[in-house]
């Protein structure tokens, strides 16, 4: 056990697709690599192969149905290409790194979405963090985790990797800083303005931007995560660029 | 650190394309899993999705030749699909494990190959296995171990499987066997015929048997890797059917 506040760093797909924006996010964590756990999305690239291999995609308010060969695509993408990457990312930088997925040392075990009133496929709710085991076998390495479960019966799961965060924080906490990073310096009343970015979000403002259509599709899932990780004891939440996940800036989530 | 033998398992692409045979490991395994390492190739899922990309594929002496578009095709399935897909088979069978390629936690670090003679691109040659990594990372889980490999320097590379398997059981040596699991009862004289079955194989008869033709694809990097093991302290190799993991049967490498 270490006494480092324990950081969980989520990146998002716009970050994976720019390799200057993963470059320094794995430099920032290279900097200050204790405590550190790092979760990550899929980026284009999953939607990309899908679309290569003529598998049409669908999604709902920001979260992807998943039927099986679009499991396969996302398991691909996430837990093989994705991760291994960011892992010899990080060792290319001097930093211990060990690539998981939630099925590996049963880290978050899942139960698949009923499919009323929408029928997501093979898509799974975390219902249990094996925190211990994160820890256990991670070591002194960052773990990098793959936004895929399993549901402790044999099957994969997607999972959004917004909350895969969130529930690993929440296992860590009250120990823990969740950062969400991407590539706007927070939310933004006005995706094409930075200047309006909103310094602190509570849940009731947020339900009304969502009303008023000023948030919508990805940040739906994020903000969703954002919110049941401070209700849930994680004291320190925020949303902010990839250039500024050591810093204190970005939209904190009250 | 535990005092039982240990057993690196290694299956290859045969077993990975039939459910009911990777099934017959992992339910063998689940009856002994004290000290297993499992290593897995990639079958036809590989060379399928490459096909479905139209990357044209290449081997030479049962190694692929793998361009940087291949390296992600490999790395997808190798390190994602199939090695989550075991991960999550075994928890179904009530045995913890982890799923990890030589990346992850710096267990086998390898040399980009020389282009000369033959430019195989991004394939890696083991020059350093971290066998305490292993243990410790792993704990009491099997590892589950992809063949892809890093450089350390952030470049993934494609190892074949039968060597990552030979490393890691010479990193373990002495207390350890080797078992290549395949979808024949042993090293045959002719394909067709499992009565051919040769129970014991040295150096000398292999060399002979590759001279005439009898041996030759995928069965020379296996026995390559099998007479490196023996020769560097592996004190059991064998090769077999898959169905017999757990018996003296198949092809002892002398």
């Amino acid at each position: 056990m270490n006494h480092v506040m324990n950081r969980v760093i989520k990146i998002g797909g716009g970050i994976l697709d720019k390799p200057e924006q993963l470059n320094a996010v794995l430099d920032a964590i290279a900097r200050r690599p204790d405590g550190v756990v790092l979760v990550h999305g899929g980026g284009r690239l999953a939607t990309d192969l899908a679309e290569r291999l003529h598998l049409p995609q669908h999604m709902h308010e920001g979260r992807r149905i998943t039927d099986y060969d679009t499991l396969q695509v996302v398991t691909m993408t996430y837990a093989g290409w994705i991760n291994k990457s960011i892992v010899a990312g990080l060792y290319a930088r001097g930093v211990a790194a060990l690539g998981l997925c939630g099925a590996d040392g049963d880290l978050i075990r899942s139960v698949k979405r009923s499919p009323d009133p929408v029928d997501f496929g093979f898509v799974g709710d975390p219902v249990a963090v094996n925190h211990d085991a994160l820890r256990s076998y991670a070591g002194d390495a960052v773990p990098v985790i793959a936004p895929i479960t399993h549901d402790g019966a044999g099957t994969l799961l997607n999972t959004n990797a917004d909350t895969v965060a969130a529930v690993i924080a929440r296992a860590l906490a009250p120990n823990v800083e969740l950062v969400f990073a991407f590539d706007h310096v927070g939310v933004l009343r006005n995706l094409q303005d930075p200047t309006s970015m909103i310094p602190e979000l509570s849940r009731a403002s947020a339900t009304t931007m969502v009303n008023r259509g000023e948030i919508h599709s990805g940040m739906l899932p994020k903000l969703s995560a954002a919110f049941s990780a401070v209700e849930q004891g994680v004291p320190r939440v925020r949303i902010v660029k990839y250039d500024e996940i050591d810093g204190e800036g970005g939209t904190w989530i009250r």
